[in-house]
């Protein structure tokens, strides 16, 4: 858990009403990017693996490819890759975040001065 | 409902593991700064009366002092108003919103090129 005050942006992405690409769905795409598979990728992310198929379907079906590819192997459950289209919606969502980051850096200098000094006495610096 | 894809920026101030700032937080302040009153600004968003009240005392002890104000008045339950600290927190979060919402616009608009077109085969711009 951090204990220092963070900005968290939490872009959502919402069409015909619904989410359909968020921070779940982002950390979902890296995890397979990252492992190459769903279960895997779940599971890091304590989801469930029905849970990560819900969240796939909604993203693939909501963009103009698939972001996710399933690939049938020998293993139980297959490996999983992200299309091009996935690899760079992926990267577009994180250059986001940043972007928001960025923008909002003196706003939420000025913002987090505004927080309550810890219980202890310690100013809003890490010194450790 | 929107139905043309939208991005909405939910920024999340974090401290100390607890969400002291979010999108919630900042419509409740916004409620009360409108009509002057909890229990008011709860219906509005939906929110029961004692939720309304948990997230304030969340922002009233994470800030240095009270962003809430409430005035023991007549009223079954009194009236209530943003302290100075309260307005420029609310305005310096909407004027982060704005923030990330600019900085990201190029992107978004990268983005949303990528969604799938509606089944009616409309484009991605609102001509009513």
């Amino acid at each position: 858990m951090e204990r220092e005050p963070v900005l968290h942006p939490r872009l959502r992405v919402l069409n015909r009403g619904a989410i359909v690409l968020g921070p779940g769905k982002a950390d979902l795409l890296e995890g397979i990017k990252e492992t190459g598979s769903i279960s895997e990728a779940a599971a890091e992310l304590g989801m469930s693996y029905m849970r990560a198929w819900t969240l796939i379907r909604t993203m693939n079906t909501a963009f103009r490819e698939p972001l996710v590819l399933t690939v049938r192997g020998g293993e139980a459950r297959g490996g999983a890759t992200l299309s091009e289209i996935g690899e760079r919606i992926l990267s577009t969502y994180r250059e986001m975040e940043n972007l928001s980051l960025s923008a909002t850096a003196e706003k939420w200098k000025a913002l987090r001065k505004l927080l309550r000094q810890p219980a202890g006495g310690g100013d809003l610096f890490d010194r450790r």
